[in-house]
């Protein structure tokens, strides 16, 4: 079962078309990228990412320097909306531009923050692409054990458990979830922050709560959750390490 | 709050010590070692890792073509019982070993397979030496990420829930555990396969879940469940993806 391809649909062998890469670049440290990433980005003819409403990409920012002078970048801007179909929209247009890419014989390279199939984007251009081209999922570093690492906090050992909970869940949802969780990592605080944080203090965890925001950057910043400031950015983190006993 | 070390307790500044970096070396392929960890550990005099009851370390067969020639290796042997004193007491014995490499100054790296705080044995290291060291931790790709990537199963989009669970728990608490769960990774499966799958299989989610044993290695096996061996090496994980939505 082993090889390069994955089982996303595609059983052909058609040696003229290229292969998708959807490769995880990490938390936010160039450094963080892995050596295959690396090697996959500094060979690339054609690079793909997102963009969210115009802004700056920040998988591209990780990897600008190893994107080599003079690739292709097919660059997916996703409206900032409510409504799904705007978004689907842009999706299914970067999707035709990877694709010619793809039946020219290039290979693609996309970029994702992080891990690709751990709440990336990516995904959205695997469920298009991955029944007809070959696609390689190059897994990255993601924002929880960097969060962890950086925090000085262990997850989980031996028989724990982790839950994972996005910080946009109903406060009654993450109330429910942290309660009968141990170690608890909720992720895309950002303007939640403050809900989150009180959800925390009604369940009396404050005091095993850290706060971190831009793991592994320049200007990262890791608190106790009680001194968190009041308005956080998207790429920002609680960990919850209740359960976590790192003696043995 | 930016900078090479963590908050484990250690306040001092003895630049004459040597700095314990916790290196995560991923989950099996040598090129899914991240940039920084494979440039400390080509750098490293000294490194350190456990082994189980004599057996081979898998983090160094990971990091093996990186080590140079004339390192020192700090090997903690962790005896096989179910009574914790002695694995403690080897932990102790390596903790004290690693004290003396940092006390003449030498920079000590312990290798661990996927991430230094996801299940890893270096918490147990961390909880001994962070207190008195500089002790900086290196996070790295996880089994959960690489089982999804090498199985071609997304784990989380949006507001999906995460829930990560070791196989040994009790059959009723994983019942409940996965039952209200979304997206699901049940590690450390091994001899726990048949309970496990009895259990998915009880819940009809069968068709939902992937088995993944050894990812992103030469003898790597990805089948659904229920064309799962029903004997299983402890690198083996299942994954249920019955939450995630590929689809934008």
């Amino acid at each position: 079962m082993s090889g390069g391809t994955l089982r996303g649909g595609y059983l052909g062998q058609d040696d003229e078309k290229g292969t998708l890469y959807g490769v995880g670049v990490g938390p936010g440290a160039p450094d963080l990228i892995t050596l295959r990433a690396a090697r996959l980005i500094e060979g690339a003819a054609v690079i793909a990412y997102p963009t969210l409403a115009g802004a700056d990409s920040f998988a591209r920012s990780i990897a600008a320097g190893l994107i080599p002078a003079g690739a292709e970048e097919i660059v997916m801007d996703v409206p900032m909306t409510t409504d799904r179909a705007p978004a689907q929209a842009a999706y299914d247009a970067g999707a035709a531009r990877i694709a010619a890419a793809l039946d020219r014989g290039q290979d693609v390279v996309c970029l994702c923050e992080g891990d690709p199939f751990f709440y990336g984007s990516f995904m959205y251009l695997f469920a298009r692409l991955a029944g007809t081209y070959r696609c390689d999922v190059v897994p990255g570093v993601t924002s929880v054990t960097a969060c962890a690492a950086r925090a000085g906090r262990p997850l989980v050992a031996r028989n724990e458990r982790l839950t994972v909970l996005p910080g946009p869940l109903p406060e009654a949802e993450l109330r429910d979830r942290i309660a009968g969780a141990e170690s608890v990592a909720i992720m895309k605080v950002g303007r939640h922050l403050p809900k989150v944080r009180a959800v925390i203090a009604d369940l009396g965890l404050t005091g095993a709560a850290t706060y971190v925001e831009r793991a592994s950057l320049p200007d990262e910043v890791v608190l106790p959750l009680a001194d968190a400031p009041d308005t956080a950015p998207y790429f920002s983190m609680i960990l919850l390490t209740k359960g976590a006993d790192p003696w043995l």
